[in-house]
């Protein structure tokens, strides 16, 4: 392989500057910043170049480019991730006597099945059939079956006979066949019907949600409501798009409950203030906050949805994360709507048949953790048919989504039934892994709030907690110093401290609190060694309010 | 399953419709649409409630919807294909005797593993280290090697050291060592340095180029040129953006030749016009066109974009079709681009360092067609580092491209190399792969040049016939009558008689001609009965001519 640089010839490079300049000049002049150091990057051959296009005008920079995405902002991976990757990297190379930690902790990010330190096991009958679809000729291999059992064969069977090869594109919605899977699973849930010409297979639920907020966006006026804390998906995709995100707030003294009176009121207010308010973003259960909604609290939004009009985007992609079914189950926002129908109050009825509802749901998380494979869906609820039309437009010009995602799907909506071959071991995975996570997140939640200052509740639900950290003054007098928020601070501080990596409050829109000066900060619970990542967390936790009290 | 419907009681929903439009008028009168019976589907529940909510306001209707969403075209997967579909699943039904055809041909789109009618066979290779990397217990299985050669297991555990399971999130940018393959891979290929660091896998290449017209495009002033005619995810991400198309015609009587004189008139007219050009999209080898530009067509292009300050992106995601490699063979946008630095010409110099590319790749086309696994990548090339940084950023929103779509982009840089065990297969598949597609494509325009009215000449590259149809003025006057364009009109005739689906050139934005009337389509060289498709296509072209004469 052969491989060239440049020259570095200061002369020609002068002259060509000019040339250069003079040419775009004469074209455009808008363009305010000229190449500058920054530009002269040590990559590639662009290293070389630093003085010889010192005069060129870049037609992309951070100046030109879309301002939109500059305003975006993806904290769950931001400066504290990519200061762990570069952690990671070292260790990776061998050199983690320079750091005070030889493990990253990557508790930013719900990522189980992610190594070497979540390591969650993937799903057998998950994998199985998976393998049997991408290479089919392994069915007809002698004694086969004892190593596929005969209803994952079955299964990749079924499947092929719809979609043919997962490298065909699919229908633009997704397989027909996984559709009508979903359809069954969803009536199976909630006990109404479900249409599987209603169900789009998406890549992951983000690719679901950026989709529909690009569909509901129709200009710089247009609002939708979003959750404080909230997962920033939805911050991000309103800064790109390029809409009003209007907040409500959940409440970290009643397990993060929203209240819908004062819901009611933010959007009046926003109307009022010429916003365009079109539909509110819930995730239940909650992301960063791990409440499940109650019955009532939905049928208080779902009424509060038709009174004023918005379009409900109901974020479930953790309803299998369920630590307290009892006393906090899951309830689908389409059950709930569905279940006014059965009133016989007018109004009621009206409800059932009018709210405009999106349900996502999505493989990476529950049990399965399968988020390398990007699959997921969503439902509409009460869309107008042309409307609908018009998403299916949209979802075809990127095609379909990835076919092991669809087929991801259709393991999360069919797993193998009573009496099937693999039933027995999918149980016992499955059972394994959620008794797993919910001692885990007890667990530490138990053992965090012993610490001082850190008030925390176990988890009704989802991967994550969100402790309440109250820390001395002097950890804000350092912050201020730093230029950084006091839960960045923290965070940063527990990277380079510990190698574990969380996320700031603040990048879930939760700031410190003004009066109290508490900050939050969310960790995921599904560091494999957990005892081992409570001590590192305490010992950190614990010296950091002595050395900063 | 329990599964309820809606009451249908007339009296209830009057009452509730009124009290439902009177909360809603109160909150917004902006709304101009009603609920209209078009809202009525017979989907679920909601065909019950046509009466009902006579009145009630959607809250998403076309009037309200983000209007970019509408002008958005996408015409391979548009009216005719819905059509198509329509009759597929008749005949999947068992109803074919209701139609002059027993088979539908999805020609319209490059989808080459599509059962029934294209089928073309995967790669072993890949699909044996898929299998192998979604379920490596079977790396564990006794007499393991007479199924999968040693090297798909080497790979298989060469990818999973690095992503550790296919159901774990990646880095944003894709696996790193799948990124350095694929630099690797560029470095063969051109013979300058390529950075893993700059090179991003996508969702296919549609991925990759949305996501960089979203960086590119800051408002509705931004211009970008596409060629006419052109792939339309290009004209539909304009749209959809609210950006401005600068269009700059392929010449049909000089191999669809681009004219770079043209094009920098056309950009200096544009900006004369306050459209702000920032970039040039160029499809080599030509969708749907089929050419190979020459060398020195792109060396000339480069130099424009260099003067005129245009940002190049090349989507040569058919770099691996072409059949005529010796007169018309693959030059990449950055080869010919970093040649520059070969000159002793300043300017010539300055170009090298300064002109902003994007190269675009996919695993769809080539002879993989593994369109399902959706991947690809793209390589930035004199990107400013800043935009890079905000590349990275808006990348890490989606969080990463599904795992199999990033192995099947390994699979395609890292291909086995000879005295590998899978070589010999490998080269036998890959090579049958391509005799067939060039004989087919070559095949395919001698016979339809034969038929009347009909140019077409044999493709230097990529998937594609892009046939020029002269047809009898009854033709144009039976379109007319319909209100559709006169290819619109014939290729839904070709559809109806035939059940061939193919796309009309004005979906590619080539109109038909004003002064001829000649119009184009775009079908496919993927027909596996090619003599049969030929046959099929002749009869109708012919009985349609004598029909409209």
């Amino acid at each position: 392989m052969s491989s060239a640089t440049l020259p570095r010839d200061r002369s020609l490079s002068r002259s060509s500057a000019s040339s250069a300049s003079s040419s775009s000049m004469a074209v455009d002049s808008a363009y305010g910043s000229s190449y500058t150091t920054q530009a002269s990057s040590s990559r590639g051959f662009a290293s070389s170049s630093k003085n010889a296009t010192a005069t060129y005008k870049r037609v992309l920079t951070t100046k030109s480019i879309n301002p939109h995405v500059l305003e975006a902002e993806y904290a769950v991976r931001g400066e504290i991730s990519n200061r762990a990757n570069k952690y990671a990297a070292q260790i990776a190379e061998g050199k983690s006597d320079e750091l005070p930690f030889s493990s990253v902790v990557t508790a930013n990010i719900g990522n189980p099945q992610q190594q070497p330190y979540l390591a969650q096991k993937p799903l057998t009958f998950w994998r199985q059939v998976a393998a049997l679809t991408e290479y089919p000729e392994l069915m007809q291999q002698p004694g086969i079956d004892k190593i596929f059992p005969t209803d994952t064969q079955e299964r990749a069977k079924l499947l092929l006979d719809d979609i043919g090869s997962v490298g065909a594109y699919s229908h633009s919605k997704g397989a027909a066949v996984v559709r009508k899977h979903v359809a069954e699973f969803i009536e199976q849930r909630d006990g109404y019907k479900s249409d599987p010409e209603l169900i789009y297979l998406t890549t992951g639920a983000s690719g679901g949600v950026q989709l529909l907020l690009q569909v509901i966006i129709a200009g710089p006026d247009s609002g939708v409501m979003i959750p404080i804390p909230q997962y920033p998906l939805y911050s991000a995709a309103l800064a790109l798009y390029n809409a009003q995100p209007v907040k409500y707030d959940l409440n970290p003294f009643d397990d993060w409950s929203l209240d819908v009176e004062a819901m009611s009121r933010s959007i009046d207010e926003a109307r009022a203030k010429g916003v365009d308010v079109r539909a509110c973003a819930v995730i239940n259960p909650g992301n960063p906050t791990g409440q499940c909604l109650s019955y009532e609290n939905i049928q208080d939004l779902v009424r509060m949805a038709y009174t004023k009009r918005v379009v409900l985007l109901a974020d479930e992609v953790y309803q299998a994360n369920i630590y307290q079914p009892d006393t906090r189950p899951f309830h689908s926002f389409k059950k709930v709507l569905l279940d006014f129908s059965k009133s016989s109050a007018a109004e009621d009825q009206a409800i059932a048949r009018s709210v405009e509802l999106v349900s996502f749901h999505s493989i990476s998380k529950g049990v399965s953790g399968e988020c390398g494979r990007r699959g997921g869906y969503f439902e509409l609820t009460n869309i107008e048919p042309s409307v609908e039309a018009e998403i299916y437009k949209l979802a075809s010009i990127s095609l379909c989504p990835s076919l092991q995602g669809q087929i991801g799907v259709d393991m999360l909506v069919k797993p193998p039934s009573q009496g099937e071959p693999s039933y027995e071991l999918y149980k016992q995975e499955t059972e394994g892994i959620h008794a797993t996570l919910k001692s885990r997140s007890d667990k530490m939640a138990q053992k965090f709030a012993e610490l001082p200052g850190v008030e925390v509740e176990p988890a009704q639900g989802a991967l994550y907690l969100f402790p309440r950290v109250t820390l001395p003054k002097g950890a804000h007098e350092a912050a201020k110093e730093k230029g950084k928020k006091v839960d960045e601070f923290y965070c940063l501080e527990m990277l380079d401290k510990t190698g574990i990596c969380v996320v700031p409050g603040s990048g879930f829109g939760k700031m410190p609190e003004e009066e109290t000066g508490a900050c939050f900060f969310r960790t995921t619970v599904l560091a494999k060694e957990t005892d081992e990542f409570i001590e590192r967390y305490g010992k950190f936790h614990t010296e950091f309010v002595e050395q900063y009290k």
